[in-house]
């Protein structure tokens, strides 16, 4: 008995280490625990990018009614509504493993979706390889029968998006839940105080290794941590392969959901809560994950037009975020069929026209010294020598009035969209008087959200 | 043998008259031929009207791909791209009639229907009782087992709607199909060279007057007549008891499909071919249908947002039909599941939000001398004294310039949905010169296609 | 519109009598009455045959539950253990209709079948063209989307039988039910009292000229009279046109289920109400039809073994029906999938096996002048100068003792299956006393019911 | 990473070995080699049972075609036929796992089972907890969503059916496949040249164990054990702990397939090959196990009442495998509905009846000095100072002639089922001459194979 133990623990080790071996000899950086791994610069190439799309996509969007939480508030919980919406709509004893057949996918074609996140302006895109339901978006081997491979699409689809995405030089980030509701070790685990780690050994790690190994990641987005410590999730065992040893070891950025004490307090970049938006400037980089579908994450087939977020309201937040030092992490959930319906399409490429024309503003901006002008929608970024306003009202009188900018003698000002310098001229109270374009509607740079471009300000 | 027979079509006649015997001693106004039924003056509401919403839905909202065509491209053309798309996703003999099963209906809320329709600003909705394919909508006597009520929703989908519609004050169209691609008795017809009416006597006929009874529908939308000559379907017949005897005489309005002779030619209002663009004002009055996916009636799930007519384009081709005398009938295709889409929301809503501003100038309107400003995207409509210049493109200078209103003493010009009168002048040339505001983008009465009222004009 | 009814009326004449056409001028011997088509001889082939397999197949064998009366349990009379049956195994909404699609009959091989029914020793077979629940297993005209054509086989189940029974010279014969539970116009007539025929002009009379022309079948099995009189049925009428002019004049036969007036008293031979049998010699051909299942004539998921009848009882049941001079058609329920089960195999061959020894006494027997032996379980039959007995229970002392035959000087006995005289004397009661020979359990030439065939008695 | 690693290794060794823990201190009676498990003595209970049913249900019950090897023929060898039957009979990408949600054992009553085992005469059951497509018939903590409670039928089948046999005092024995065809884990254990166990460790260990622990067998029958040795599926470790401390270490049985090496070699009693049946007499306890249908194991929809062994053939088999030291499981594979079908039921009962009357010769029998009486189809058992002697089939003189038994002055002979002694004499060559009862075919005791019983014999 005891020597099959032994070797199974060799084994195990191999299996899950595997890209580790080549490893060997070289430089560690980085030692499994917080103060070291929180020391890691973030790559560039984050902050740099500064929106992204979010793709929520799995079992869930079978259902596709109530949320992507769905299993959870019919079984977990137990919610009458969902207990209601199964006994209308399906058999007795119909289980949520029997939607997975009707996850088909059969629209699903991953160059349309990045030529789609591409027109929108997108840098990066995120795509859910497993939810909290536990399937796998991806052949991953110890999901066997629970994955996109085995059932339902038959598809390796985080693979194939990748593929798509890269083609068109956008960032990969991988979405992967640590914990699983209704995984039976992870209910053991639970059940024993998380002081056994069953299911971290035998679905966790080895996933989370699979999927660095396989897809080369640019970033990780955990989350489904908050139920157990970092130590049960060996979160910080995992990070120090990832940045020393992975195959991404030099570009990977992760997230701060690596455990209940974790969130805006270690990790990568910060993402805090879903939907967070601090009222000052943070000094840690952060993320603003958010949804066009103000109520799910998944797709809803009862989504309603006053359920989604207007592009106005898209557009001032991406503006908001980013003058905020954040990245915009905008979400989109594909149906079943593998199709993104015409209103996210129609979202997102709004943002895209938008980024077209004031993208200068935003990507690889800094936070500038002031975020927004008092009492005014005009938000502020920089970029070397310039600093850009982004004004969210059109003045009625045709005049944007700042207090913050100091002119000088060399300032400059512009609207981006529109070829000639703008005239402009102080107020008695020393404020910063902008003399706006008088353009027909059909002539104006933007529907929303115009920005200034000033250089030679302080 | 012959006493049968004779019984039979004794019995025939009463079970598809039913109605008319109450009719016995009324006055009959219309005798069953084109010069009599063609000389009844179209009811005033029609006209009044001006805009409608076209409703697609049938069992062709189950595969949802192509086009509500499917089943004839599929069985009847035998092509290619839908045979490999039921190849590839359903098993060997799989049947057209097997998608019914699937058409659910299963959020299907006609009051959230009639809500957006309302605020669309639709004055009359049509919806499919019954396509080509045969499939009814309501639980039609003489379609057993491929209805509605016995298949599928198991509910009685126009009768549902048409309560919802009325308690709105909207007036109800029914669309219905004389035709049907593949029903046994049809195909026998036609191969008769239309000398056999078995279709005609056991399946439109009964069917046409059990809507009739039925619902009493405001409209007659008839479709699928191209095949056959008028006395083939017995159009005339049905007309004159339509017109002399039904529930509906005093109300109801049909289009002009009633045989291939009839179309444009025939009938009450006139369609002429779907999507009819007359270039000048007709002198019989007419509607344009059209439809927000630019490839089809019914749902696809495959549309992409490219394929829809955006806003500003659905408004601009309102304005045409009305200034030229049409009605305006503008179609969607709710799934499957009974839900119109968002991008289908947000499409009539952005016309009912035009249309509270613009409205005055289209609803009861009347075309005017002109139609069309020339050279200039500028459609005028009439009512009573005042005369309606609606425009598509906002001048680059603010001033819009018009040649065929002539000014009087009196004359006086506003803006809809801007309180002021707007000055005006008058060019070298005589031109009309109207000056407009210069509002923010944000105080625009709509965002595409203002309307100038002009009274005191000639 | 009354041009358009006259045309209607002569349309439907010509549908359903086209077949008569031919006829004109012909010699009509039979009136459409019952005093003359009673007169009608029958065909000799129907008392030759003396054993036939029935078959149950619709889409009851869905379900496969309860019994071939599922629908009408259901929805018609509302029985709790149907509604509890679809309720903990279909989604709400589930319709009868939407069983359709699962009748996929994908292993029916109809020369298997047709094998087996004469393995069988089935001289005619009778299969279930429509049943109550409406649905035709031919290619019906008027039953679009509820026949086997459009819906679940997709294929023509009466024509592809009737071709393999016939390779086998078996009999075909086609039942056909006159009512439909659930049939909207039957509905309807029900309602007026049946005082109008609707449902049969457009439905029972199409139908059954149909399955006559096309089919020539060569024994009508008519059943769903009885809710009705023949008057409603038309069935005179129908009768006189299939005695005088169908293509099968000549050898067709009919059962007595015409009109709740006629069973057990009109038309041609005689079942009188199922499972019927007389206990004397009824004066008019009779059939008893009855099933292997005890419970139910279409296919039963839960039948159990103790539900069947045994091999013995059946045989027991053949040839008390034959002795009392009627045919005896013996039913099974195929599955969905279009297999015969393995329990109906070996109870179908068992009979073959025993009429292949036995059949001699059997078929184109005509009745003795004693049926039954008192006291005694013998059956006689006889042929010519040849009487059979057959007895159904072997006397312990191997000594067959029978009351009813006088023998003669030139009195011969033998068992069927054996080749030497049998010896005999009679008892001091003059019974003539049989001795049987003594065989070990594998010589005897059946494992139930012997016959003892004896010439030179009277 | 290396104290994860570690802690790994001792939770997963908690996790299998849970029961272990408790029996810290015990005597260890048996090491993990063969020499000392193959001398462990075999519970004398499995000799005196005799007959066993063997049952195997899973979600190659669904397909119900070819055999329970379905999956294998499929996907495995891309077997052409099964190829066609998926493209004629499902939509493309339809895959195994997808027949799972149709598993769904609607009408399984395991008390129905049980009563129809008992009836059936079986000392034993044996049922599939999981087959090689590594479908749980439990919920297997480590298959998860591929197993019966989480998918299908929604219930522990092995659990209910335990609990219904127990009830019945009959054994309940526990089929188990080491390997699984397609587990990702075991294919790369296969492609290491199973110097890997990862498969072992995270699936058929965990598994094994919670078996034995959940359900306490009295018996494992593994199998699938071919392709790799013993040592990989470290099964003289599970049986050293099965022996020593699992909870049913004093009466549980196991077979021979542990391993490519263990066939007929180690293990409990021995299987050998399926359908095994020696020719003469073996030295070590073994089992013959096959199946009612010739075929398949696992229900098959198709099965002909030609592919099943008839009644005579059972009870021949069934005596030459007692005669020859053997039990015999016989197996018959109920639907997916949970049904045993009637042609099953009636084999089963069969034998019940048989044994009824016979089964003094077969329960607790033990092998006589001969075994098959020369050139006669004469099978002898013994129990104590009885001697029985089965004769296949009935003399046509009426004279059974043995040439084994010696006769003494004692000798008595019956024959079972008939009260009086029977008549005996002695040959010229000294044969035993056993005169049978003259009996009417309904006096029999048995339809075939009667036992003759004797004492006084050497």
């Amino acid at each position: 008995m005891k020597s099959w133990a032994v070797e199974t623990q060799i084994l195990l080790q191999l299996l899950v280490l595997g890209a580790a071996k080549s490893a060997l000899g070289a430089q560690r950086l980085y030692t499994p625990d917080w103060p070291s791994l929180d020391s890691r610069p973030l790559p560039d190439w984050f902050d740099e990018a500064k929106f992204g799309v979010f793709v929520h996509w799995g079992v869930f969007s079978v259902p596709a009614w109530g949320s992507e939480w769905f299993w959870w508030h019919w079984k977990g919980e137990g919610s009458l509504p969902y207990q209601l919406f199964m006994r209308e709509n399906y058999p007795p004893g119909f289980s949520y493993a029997d939607f997975g057949p009707q996850f088909t996918a059969r629209f699903f074609d991953p160059d349309d979706w990045a030529k789609l996140f591409q027109a929108a302006g997108a840098k990066y895109v995120v795509l859910t390889t497993k939810h909290h339901e536990g399937f796998t978006n991806w052949p991953s081997p110890v999901s066997w029968n629970w994955n996109s491979k085995d059932v339902g699409p038959h598809r390796d689809l985080v693979g194939e998006l990748g593929t798509a995405i890269r083609k068109r030089n956008i960032r990969y980030g991988l979405y992967h839940s640590l914990f699983e509701w209704f995984h039976p070790l992870y209910q053991l685990d639970k059940k024993n105080g998380f002081k056994t780690q069953y299911f971290v050994t035998a679905k966790t790690m080895p996933e989370l290794y699979d999927l660095v190994n396989r897809y080369k990641p640019d970033l990780i987005w955990s989350d489904g941590d908050w139920e157990a410590p970092d130590g049960y999730w060996n979160s910080t065992g995992f990070l120090s392969w990832l940045y020393n040893d992975s195959p991404v070891k030099d570009e990977v950025v992760v997230n701060d959901r690596w455990g209940f004490n974790c969130s805006c307090r270690h990790g990568g970049y910060y993402n805090c809560a879903d939907k967070f938006q601090p009222s000052s400037l943070p000094d840690h980089k952060w993320e603003m994950c958010t949804s066009v579908d103000k109520w799910s994450w998944g797709y809803r087939r009862t989504m309603s037009i006053s359920d989604t977020a207007s592009e106005s309201e898209i557009i001032a937040e991406l503006v908001q975020t980013v003058s905020l030092g954040g990245n915009y992490l905008l979400n989109i959930g594909p149906t079943k069929d593998g199709l993104i319906v015409p209103i996210f399409q129609e979202r997102l490429l709004a943002i895209g026209k938008w980024l077209r024309v004031n993208g200068e503003a935003i990507y690889s901006s800094k936070p500038w010294r002031v975020q927004l002008e008092k009492n005014e929608s005009v938000w502020y970024t920089s970029e070397g020598a310039a600093v850009y306003a982004i004004f969210l009202k059109w003045p009625e009188n045709g005049v944007l009035s700042l207090k913050s900018p100091q002119t000088t003698s060399s300032t400059q000002i512009i609207m981006l969209g529109i070829q000639e310098d703008l005239e402009w001229s102080k107020s008695p109270h020393e404020d910063l008087l902008i003399h706006l374009p008088q353009l027909p509607p059909s002539a104006l740079p933007s529907e929303f959200a115009w920005t200034i471009k000033m250089t030679g300000v302080e």
